[in-house]
């Protein structure tokens, strides 16, 4: 293992972030508000610690796929350490494990909270500033932005583009990884700044539409408001209802629209299936929710919020205009599926990615295919291509991997007490990085009544699932520190 | 597709019903009740068609691997449906889908009802020794049976057994099938006999040993008690208890164990697992139900309920001494993720098996160490011996079908509006072939409200547990009956 290496680039984490510290900061100071200190200390700490790990060069830059992994769990774990410290020290969450689970909440973009509304919108502008921006920062991945900065990041530094990046298989735009980062990033923040300028076109002020579009960018659900996206206008509600969905893309679609190959997206099969999987979700729970619990909203507004919980569950982003924990079982169990589909492979959702989900549905056709024909040899096949066997295996062992977590979890969390559906749509909703479940944590409810024991379980899920596995594992695999 | 062999094997099933017909409507006469006719019917039913089918013996014997997956899930259906006349003839369960669901849940050896306690003790002799009878009958297989009695029954028939055993991989205990069938008859006759004597010496009379006993084999869980086996003293509990532990180990093991190889037992890494885990889970349950809930009932009570609902759900037989919905909500999650484990591999219990767990943990172990080192090939190893690769992918593909089988039947039953937890559980119970689950369909409930929609559902979900997903997928799907 290249310790050297590992250290040199936390370093830089811890540099970048306090760089990113400054711009809550002065989001602070514009505001008037007197935390001075919540930033300042962070900010020294960071460049402080920052400094002493990036002294020197490590003599050589080259690391294995197991150093990739280490780097980008521990990386995760540092970030959210140092920025749980505004919190702490403003006062805002007074509570070290609290502040952490809200802070790893943010940077891993479920956006599920300890906090309840009154707290919510008790947040000054410069916390509520951090809180949403730190979704936008673990949207598209810290170390990928590093990747796009740093001068010497080539090499074998896809192991870290791969441990960092979600979905069964990860492409490069371009040979180069720094390029190809960089690519990312610029198209993450042209998306987002058009989403800015559709929001205050509404009834959004600057500072609203900003902090909720970097949680619709991350598909993050922080909000500034107890009732969430229901405190805005219809207008903003459609908005960002379709924002959430573009940032649910694999943003390679977004790159092959801009060098005008149209043809290729729209016949991306991925795309379609989470599109046709969203509208059949959105068709059902509209009806289930008109005949089954509510015929005097108009079927415009049920459509509405059909539409708007379907698509902020689907891309793992959380935000909410309904109080869906009301509406009937078959439509909460529609939105505990979504939860597990998740978004598309490259994007910033979370969940398992749409392409697992055909990978395993079209390689178990194909197994029953094989019950019937023994002798016949066919490859998996997704946009008309064979797949690699060894990606169908991977997938297979990832769902695998994610369910014995689940399992595990709801065991853990249940020492609490608390009812099934609370425990169930808990990890579900944290492992998936979605934000809120049903019932005790359901979009009205919030994660503060759990113990710190499960708190901690529940930290830890959610970077398994938004880190995919593999980086907490491994961080916690005694058998990545023995040498070779 | 060798449609007169089908035909032919469908005959001698319904030949073979008639005659185990026979028992029930004896005991019927033994104990003076008019219900001639509920046996008489079916009796005569399947021995007319039984007779008609069977005519002309087919031309050749042989068949393929998917001639015997439709073999056996057609004679499931074939079996269910004339099993359930005397329940509706009776009026004992006037309603056809009841009566169906009760009949498949019988030979499922799932145990679930649609009956309260009432109804269940108001059975007749007759009608309640048909009902755990088809326990009996299930739990070794029906076709396994044919296997043993049939003549002319080698060949390529080890694609019935191999459709039909439960577990990952079936091995022949000695190289002719038909021996091997009977072999494991003889054991689940022996061990059957041993456990009807164990219970007449405590406070059972012969009826009720003998049809609790049918229920234990099984694994089944049917009871003629409102109150399952709490209405019988501790020591019949206790038996019980230990029985359904024998009846879901490995019939191989007995077979050792007769030649005399007690080492090979011993080092049996499944059997090590299987008691590793309900000791494991009893402990546990047992200081939950004791700190969490009740306190007053003595601890050597709460240690035998813990032991025997551990016991039966691990088993999935399902019978119930203490009604652990009250329990606290660690209990309750251990018990569920028991549901899914199951019992051993080739027993006659269900789930999803040990050794499948267990060679699914010891995959996802080898995924690990090949991430940290790429280059290393080992096999994932079981007793010491490596297993070949593609049962390593079938027990990943298999868990995967299980799981989305689980979430599309959880949908499907939701729609009838029942709690979530209700709903969840009804299908684990059911496709894991347990039979009790929570809330409505815990200990003291029964699966009478739901839809006739679910119930079918529910059904499917029994069989297609029962018969390990193939045969019954293979069955509603449109592939199988092309020619080549």
């Amino acid at each position: 293992m290249n310790h050297k290496m590992i250290f040199y680039t936390l370093g830089q984490i811890l540099k970048l972030e306090a760089a990113l510290l400054v711009l809550p900061f002065a989001v602070s100071l514009i505001y008037g508000e007197f935390e001075i200190l919540a930033f300042v200390i962070p900010i020294a700490i960071s460049v402080g610690l920052g400094f002493l790990l990036t002294i020197k060069k490590p003599a050589t830059t080259n690391f294995y796929a197991k150093d990739g992994f280490v780097i980008v769990g521990l990386s995760w774990i540092v970030l959210s350490v140092i920025g749980c410290l505004p919190f702490i020290i403003s006062g805002a969450i007074p509570k070290f494990f609290d502040a952490l689970f809200e802070t790893i909440s943010g940077f891993t973009t479920t956006g599920a909270t300890i906090l309840d509304g009154t707290r919510i919108e008790g947040l000054s502008h410069g916390m509520a500033f951090w809180r949403c921006f730190t979704h936008w920062i673990g949207g598209m991945g810290v170390l990928v932005f590093v990747l796009a900065i740093l001068p010497n990041a080539d090499g074998k530094s896809i192991h870290i583009l791969r441990a960092e990046s979600p979905g069964p298989q990860v492409g490069k735009l371009v040979s180069k990884i720094r390029i190809t980062a960089r690519i990312l990033y610029l198209i993450y923040i042209a998306i987002t700044v058009t989403e800015i300028i559709f929001l205050v076109c509404g009834d959004m002020n600057l500072f609203e539409a900003i902090v909720h579009t970097f949680s619709t960018a991350g598909t993050g659900g922080f909000s500034t408001k107890a009732d969430s996206i229901g405190a805005f206008s219809a207008y903003s509600q459609v908005v960002i209802g379709i924002f959430m969905l573009l940032f649910g893309m694999n943003f390679n679609l977004f790159y092959l629209l801009l060098l005008g190959n149209i043809k290729s997206v729209l016949k991306n099969e991925e795309l379609r299936w989470y599109l046709g999987i969203a509208i059949t979700a959105t068709i059902i729970v509209t009806f289930n929710v008109f005949y089954g619990y509510d015929r005097i909203t108009p079927i415009g507004e049920t459509i509405r919020n059909a539409f708007f919980s379907v698509s902020s569950i689907m891309t793992t982003t959380g935000f909410c205009t309904a109080n869906f924990d009301l509406w009937p079982t078959l439509s909460k169990s529609i939105l505990i599926v979504l939860m597990f589909i998740g978004s598309m492979a490259g994007s910033t959702g979370g969940g398992l990615k749409v392409s697992r989900i055909v990978i395993l549905f079209k390689s178990f056709k194909r197994e029953i295919k094989k019950l019937l024909h023994p002798n016949i040899v066919e490859p998996v096949k997704v946009d008309g291509k064979g797949i690699d066997d060894g990606v169908v295996k991977a997938v297979n062992s990832y769902f695998v991997a994610i369910i014995v977590i689940f399992l595990l979890a709801c065991l853990l969390i249940s020492i609490d007490g608390f009812s099934i559906a609370t425990n169930i749509t808990a990890v579900a909703a944290c492992l998936n990085n979605v934000g809120p479940g049903l019932e005790m944590v359901g979009p009205i409810g919030n994660y503060s009544a759990f113990s710190i024991f499960s708190k901690i379980v529940l930290s830890l899920s959610m970077l398994v699932g938004r880190l995919e596995v593999y980086p907490i594992l491994m961080l916690f695999n005694p058998r990545t520190y023995r040498s070779y």
